[in-house]
């Protein structure tokens, strides 16, 4: 792998993607090959935003390696509420370990941990940003249940206008050739238009529908996703969208006899309990070649020779990203980094966000 | 050992019980020959209600098995708090990890998790219901200390309503020869009918008493509870009955000089501080025969072939469990199971609670 | 090492502490020698305190030495929640582990687990009072960054009233020949008497300064500390004195080409983010040497015979410690033990306050 750091997906090109799932298999074939090969090595989990299931998947893939695990779940209990500078934790980490997975609310807390870091950083989600393992999770299992990643009619259900593991889902699939998307989601929750962008610089096809029975039997893989309450600006909101896209046993009839349902998990109620026991439903399944995945991308990881010892220093841009959630906004030290977006528009580097010069 | 997962020590035969005494005591004899007994291998503790007496307890058998540990002690900080059922985590962990210690607040939980896990699971404590391990650690301390688990003279002194662990260790010990039982409480808490049930099925004497001095004389064994706060309907009502039953010096001079004292920790003040130097205090030696109690137990349970790796299904009653601490009323989809108990009456193979048709 | 548990560091005279430092300096320079050192052995790190960046130092340590770590780092999901003495925890957890840290808010907390502990104690910081694994990582860089641990003139700026670090490194540095102390504070936070009274004891000369700038041109090493928010009264006191000695770039400009810029970290603001990449500034490298550090102390400490299984009983003074942040305050069980300080004075031996019989 060329980059040292996993911050997005798309730093991986779909030959080094193929490469990072072949392994994942030949882990998943002979785990007594690779029990020992991260010996002595330290993986350290920087959780500032619970998620036990993330933390838990990429602890087990350290262990099973051979290799063991620091880190912390609960923010409150760590440094940071001294004050500390995300800067300063990461310099320090980067130092006890061999490499980082960070999960954060902000948008772009992982790119800032990839700058400061002498270990490499995964992104284990960064707001609702990236997530690339998950995703990558995804095309593991899509691969081994599909034996493909191209020519695939691929639904995607819930919130896709908030849901960072769908965005990143397409954007990836996008550059396997013959894959079409087809989005089902409420008006209200569609994916924003850099996606639907993404999809048509790629020449893929894509359909916006808002009915899940409709779209059922042309699907070759189902993504289901949870509607994230912590997303919603109330209450009131989160109810009215809930329960309209679930999937059940019923709708199923209609569906394929190969198709693939899967889900990030955790779910609630939008795949009904008893699609558990139908031989489609991949999503606990997912659940072990994402720890699969994991191992692969750890054990490909400690291999970057690049060990920086110490931060850089970074020119700064007069202009501020305007996205609230940017990470830049509780990071006052942070240089301010823009790509050139056309016009008088700024591409924040972290965040991705958009900002008016 | 014949059953997958422990739930209840009464899955245990009283031969089974003594092989695991045997191979406690292996291992607290030779602890390098299993040093390496479960490398590679992974437990999850999964404690939805803090308790870190047992969970150090369970990672350091793990640990000194040469196995690994991943886990979480915090319900607030895990996918619960995300709305995940119990089966769901459940189902993804038993993937992860080879073995399951779950601890949970709700009587059935531990079923629950035995249902759905891949994996073999153990009750590490559900509610108020069962806590097999600390049975164990009672049984392996009473073989070394007293050399017999038969014809003892036990006293069980405190909160025998609601201890869990002396209800455990009744209907254990009663499976045993010769034993007598002196129940020391006051009338608001003594044992329930159905453990007087156990004790008068297997022929085990037993006399119920209010006064510790009083019974002192006669114990081989006397057990100590702490009257557990949280238990109490009010703060009140725990002030009066906590101090009633305090073990002092004092009240030792009535006792056999063979005496052994145990109590399950964490103590308050229901012995005092000064008995701690007296030699007939076992309770800090019995947490380390507690370790190696759970050493013993998870080789064994790690040799057991069963590897089923989904879900099944089950038929449900139609008949809801009426007891307000079972875990089937806080996870709706769990089938409702239950056993004929005569007449009228079901007994839930949750909690185990009485229910009218 | 002639003690079995470190509670001070002035338990180790001159030459063990360089004993030490030379072990440090080893293993980080052959760093696989040791990656067995520790096989089988598990450290217990019990955090009754938050302090993820301490906790992550030894747990890396002890991972680094090939053993393996148990604890828990929030007091309201352990056992303390229910009543438990901090006798009986470590009573239990010194039989679990082979080797101890603590750290907890009040003063006497690892001397009073040393009492009681069967494995070697290490004190991980006990309130204001020690904190001496920071001052071994403070020593440890200062022989390696300076070539020597005598005849410098050392600064240290910020909190010295509230500071244990300061305390401690002033303490352990006087009993090397020839260093010179410049105490930069406001008045209101200057180094208490008794710290006065150890330079003065030693022949180690002082001065106290209200000027960062001014003290500058004469530094060897600067050790710069947070002022930290919770060891004052009030938010407007805080606000007060945080901001008058920050170290910023300009003031730099004074300093020695040679100067060291250490700090015990996580800092606030006191020193400016830009100083980060001048290459006098030694403080996340001191972090290196702070893991190295505790894995030379911790391989030491192990090799200690002492294995005292049990609790052993002391007699107690009729006289209380007038320290309100004394463990003594809160776990009544503990003897009253003090040293006689001359006159009506007593110190005790928990937390070295003095109290009037």
């Amino acid at each position: 792998m060329k980059t040292k750091h996993v911050i997005d997906l798309k730093d991986m090109s779909p030959d080094e993607l193929i490469q990072l799932i072949k392994l994942a298999n030949m882990i998943k074939e002979n785990p007594a090959d690779y029990a020992d090969a991260c010996k002595g090595k330290i993986l350290a989990t920087l959780f500032y935003e619970p998620s036990t299931r993330t933390q838990m998947s990429f602890k087990t893939a350290m262990l099973r390696l051979g290799g063991s695990v620091i880190g912390f779940d609960n923010p409150q209990n760590s440094s940071v509420s001294k004050g500390e500078s995300l800067k300063d934790t990461i310099t320090v980490v980067g130092g006890y370990a061999d490499i980082i997975a960070i999960r954060h609310p902000l948008e772009g807390a992982a790119k800032v941990a990839s700058m400061y870091s002498a270990a490499p950083v995964i992104n284990a989600g960064d707001g609702g940003h990236l997530h690339p393992t998950q995703t990558l999770t995804d095309v593991v299992t899509l691969y081994n249940e599909k034996g493909t990643l191209s020519n695939m009619c691929i639904g995607l259900c819930g919130d896709l206008k908030n849901g960072r593991t769908v965005h990143s889902l397409i954007k990836t699939l996008s550059c396997f050739e013959g894959n079409r998307f087809v989005l089902i989601s409420t008006p209200e929750l569609t994916v924003p238009q850099y996606i639907k962008d993404v999809m048509i610089a790629s020449g893929s096809r894509f359909t916006e529908v808002t009915s899940l029975a409709e779209a059922m039997p042309m699907l070759d893989v189902l993504y289901m996703t949870r509607i994230q309450r912590e997303r919603f600006a109330n209450q009131e909101e989160y109810e009215k969208e809930k329960g309209v896209f679930v999937l059940d046993r019923e709708k199923l009839l209609a569906a394929r006899r190969d198709l693939s349902i899967l889900h990030p998990l955790p779910r609630v109620d939008e795949i009904a309990e008893d699609v558990d026991y139908d031989s489609r439903a991949k999503y606990f399944i997912q659940t072990i070649y994402g720890m699969y995945a994991r191992m692969a991308l750890i054990v490909t990881m400690l291999r970057h020779p690049d060990k920086t010892p110490m931060p850089r220093k970074f020119d700064t841009h007069y202009v501020r990203c305007s996205n609230p959630r940017c990470i830049t906004c509780t990071e006052p030290y942070l240089p301010r980094l823009f790509h050139k977006a056309g016009g008088d528009m700024l591409l924040c580097k972290y965040c991705e966000g958009r900002t008016l010069i």
